[in-house]
């Protein structure tokens, strides 16, 4: 992957930041794949799939430089410094992230980077798994009557307590979008539960937009008993708020509970 | 552009509702714009550009239905009542949005009403221009340090009142960014100015990510110099949040107001 022919460096060093979207292929914008197939070297993260990566001209290298996965797992300090290395060896460097680059993509830190080295960056959005993967369930963000905002965040800070803005959205009546908080799931409820009445739907999203997408939907009183449906290792997204009732299972799962209460 | 030969109704009836993204015509997903080019007849509305229209095949009935402009103005039951005549009529009917349909679209309302006549329904996502118009501009939603969440809201009620929503957004480090809010400027000013520094940067942006995009940014001390610059007849997302320093003119902002202070 690494072989160039020219030793000098590329007079035509550039850099653009594309959102591949929340997974599948189709759902990255025309402008992205288009950009895409006009780059000179293609870097990538995890959560890019093999599907869009095999739509691109074979003969443009594609290197994997994600945070995941052991054997080749990056700091951001040498993802910036690989982004860099391959703008001046290669010239266009289309540098593709899941989901769109500044909703806890860290674009700006790669953005500030490579523009002290005089390497111009321009970013391309992408649809946000936030949003897309609730929706792919038929869970909207915002409802008429029901849900007049949304809130997507992380629930702990870095140091992995809890953040002070959970409870303010928990005690407001937003719809929250909570992100890489699946192993923190029971918690999180716990936290969530002292604000909000228990019947709150919650919706548990893994595998967004894909085939083997799966979608656990219970209430905040219910989602524990769901344990053994939820993989701990896999991403996911947490949805929670009254516009979860709009999920197709979520009246039939009540119903479920009702029966099981009455015997 | 009503004529349809067959007076016999389609067989075939079904909606897809497809989100057109936030202004520029390159910003639809590849699925949707596929989808776009094999409908039977497409609706769209106010926010959707002349420039993605004008992409799709001619041969493609392309019927406003919009809110907006006085001689075409519809209401929600005469959309949902138009999506299921055309349906039945044509058949494949793409109800094209401005944006995502799940984020202020009221596509759940579609939804519900075409599903009652048995007609079937898919979403295909679109970008949000609330997270997409701050980025085309170089606003982060989340950024390492200074935010790490984002809470996407209307500013007030259906009564036109400021919701307490607004209070707990205000309180908390979120990013906010407030949609529908143009004319009520000042207003919000003055309530998220209760709750955050004054010197909190604030963006308003107008005609996001198209040729006439607009982008004011200030201080919520300093915003109200700005009227003369704002449209008030344009929908516009302001953004409010420490992220907003990312802008390239937020520094040039600073530097002229302490110097206009100097003397």
């Amino acid at each position: 992957m690494l072989i160039h022919t020219k030793m000098e460096l590329s007079k035509n060093a550039k850099v653009t930041l594309v959102g591949a979207g929340p997974g599948a292929e189709d759902l990255i914008t025309v402008r992205g794949l288009r950009i895409l197939q006009n780059a000179d070297v293609i870097l990538y993260d995890a959560l890019v799939s093999d599907e869009l990566l095999s739509q691109i001209r074979t003969e443009i290298p594609k290197i994997y430089i994600g945070k995941r996965c052991g054997l080749h797992s990056h700091t951001q300090e040498k993802i910036n410094e690989l982004i860099v290395t391959y703008a001046f060896k290669y010239g266009h460097v289309v540098r593709l992230k899941g989901g769109d680059p500044f909703v806890f993509g860290r674009a700006n830190e790669e953005i500030e980077y490579v523009e002290a080295f005089g390497i111009p960056v321009s970013v391309v959005p992408g649809i946000s798994s936030a949003i897309a993967v609730p929706s792919s369930q038929g869970i909207p963000m915002t409802k008429r009557g029901v849900s007049s905002s949304f809130w997507v965040m992380t629930a702990t800070k870095r140091d992995g307590s809890f953040s002070q803005d959970l409870v303010y959205a928990s005690r407001s009546s937003t719809t929250m979008v909570i992100l890489m908080g699946v192993r923190k799931l029971h918690q999180i409820v716990d936290e969530v539960s002292k604000y909000r009445d228990i019947m709150t739907p919650i919706a548990l999203i893994q595998n967004g937009t894909t085939e083997n997408e799966r979608c656990i939907v219970a209430t905040l009183e219910t989602i524990k008993n769901h344990s053994a449906d939820i993989v701990m290792e896999l991403p996911g997204i947490i949805v929670i708020g009254d516009v979860v009732a709009d999920h197709p299972t979520f009246f039939e799962e009540e119903v479920q509970r009702v029966l099981r209460c009455s015997f």
